[in-house]
């Protein structure tokens, strides 16, 4: 059996898994990133992790390739980390660096790519012809798939949904524009502007959950409880998320005409109370035709779709 | 040489054009199109002009096939006119229907469509990998080509950005939503709200020009005509225009990261009055990355883009 491994790197951990060439998930690794170390470091751990997943498969399975999805923007033909802000990398040629540690061809994408990519051909998306999938985490950011193929676009900088200008948001985003979707709509947006109406004395049972200091470690889902308990401010930060998605997304849908839409990232755990207002603005902003057609769903392999998407796509570019 | 015919197929009249493979205009005939008389009489009249290009064209010269353009919804593998408002046709099989009566092979697509894979292969997107063309006309709408191959999306769908809804627009549109791009930043959009200004009372030269009854006959000529006499209406309602298109583009870009985006149509004739503010608000809203390589420019072929398009569609279609 041939199998092939996907990586996904983030500013906290790297998780590494081999998959077949369905992206059933056979062996899977977790380790700190521990970005401070240098890139030369980060390439060594996942060269080991490579190893020890060779190992544990046994001598049966052949590993043909290794995919790395990689925050931030990526060259994929030319397989180098152009600038990703939480590894502090810039310019770094991941494939050919790793490729001759692990000795075996290395492909690179941007990370929400992957993560959509493995969705989009054996995820939520498996079967329709034109995906578009969004992922809502500390950023938001889309990736497209046609056919089967990722689009990149100029630069392959396709997919920024997330720096979108939103009407009446007027946040100021890291980009250094202003009013951007995901200052607001994130699952970083929904937890800062939580704490910000909380630290203003807005009432909120958030308020007792999380007195004084202890507001520091507020989370996604600690709003998603609160607006399960009733909550009033914790509902109005994800419905009005939720429906800022499903605008930003009306645009997007109304130029592209997907077939599906993928919602995942960890701000997709909050499931309906986010999907339903999402599902709601969308179909109310988009043209009858469209409506009657589009499937909105969220991601069927949130926690491994990174993985399943570097494996897979490692095993579509190598031709296996 | 052979050359193919391509057809724009408009609600006042019909222009047949042949071309040769690089999209030269060898020939070209305009005809009313006479709507109310039913789709066989507007198929018969295309036969003809189609038959007279022929005859001009010579001996020596063999037609290999005909691609036409048309209004509204377009099943273009079906080779079926869904739906066309201004012509009154709902499932029409133009491909076959038409393809009987001149013994051709016929190719058809939406217009806006032909005339921006006219401009993407043959006009101002030449040479560019990834093209968003807009059209702005009596509404507004997109096309985008990438590697010189049309995208459909869902349905065939894809490029109705002039339904894209814009804050600050309160405006009814046809389609049943309200708000959309089109209902004031098209040809028409401007002219309808310079007529609703001035019945209101607002000062302008535009009240000299068109007194009374003659208001009827303003046309977005006149505003552009009326903004570079200095006139503060004109100048807003074109500006206005430029920067909501700018804005709805940057959306779209910012999701495509398309090389190039070419605008046409009627609208694009205001040139740089509606373009200066387009190109502004647009380059506001992106990215920095996107913003340093894209480029946004005026369609080179504005009347004879719809059949430069359609006539090489056909050639790429029939494999020629």
């Amino acid at each position: 059996m041939n199998v092939t491994i996907g990586v996904d790197v983030g500013g906290t951990n790297i998780v590494c898994g081999a998959t077949d060439e369905a992206g059933k998930v056979l062996r899977k690794l977790k380790r700190p990133t521990e970005a401070h170390a240098g890139h030369e470091a980060v390439l060594g751990r996942i060269a080991e992790m490579v190893a020890q997943i060779r190992e544990e498969l046994g001598a049966g399975i052949r590993v043909t390739s290794v995919g790395v999805g990689i925050p931030g923007l990526v060259d994929p033909r030319a397989g180098v980390s152009k600038f990703a802000g939480n590894l502090k990398w810039r310019d770094i040629p991941v494939a050919d660096l790793l490729g001759d540690r692990i000795g075996l061809p290395v492909f690179i994408d941007n990370d929400v790519r992957m993560y959509i990519y493995g969705e989009a051909v054996a995820g939520a998306g498996r079967g329709y012809e034109h995906v578009l999938g969004i992922t809502i985490g500390t950023g938001i950011a889309a990736a497209i798939v046609n056919g089967g193929e990722l689009y990149y676009g100029h630069k392959a900088l396709a997919g920024e949904i997330g720096h979108v200008r939103m009407d009446g948001v007027e946040e100021e985003c890291a980009c250094g524009l202003s009013g951007c979707l995901e200052t607001v709509a994130s699952a970083s947006g929904l937890v800062r502007q939580a704490k910000k109406a909380l630290r203003e004395g807005r009432a909120s049972l958030l308020n007792k959950w999380f007195p004084g200091e202890a507001l520091e470690r507020l989370t996604a889902a600690d709003l998603s409880k609160a607006m399960d308990a009733g909550d009033a401010l914790a509902a109005d930060i994800i419905v009005r998320a939720g429906k800022l998605n499903g605008r930003a997304l009306a645009a997007a849908a109304s130029v592209l005409s997907p077939d599906v839409i993928v919602v995942g990232g960890g701000g997709a755990l909050a499931g309906e109370r986010l999907m339903a207002p999402l599902r709601e603005e969308l179909y109310r902003l988009l043209l009858p035709d469209f409506r009657e057609g589009l499937k909105v769903v969220t991601a069927e392999h949130n926690d491994d779709a990174g993985i399943i998407g570097s494996s897979l796509y490692a095993a579509h570019r190598n031709g296996d």
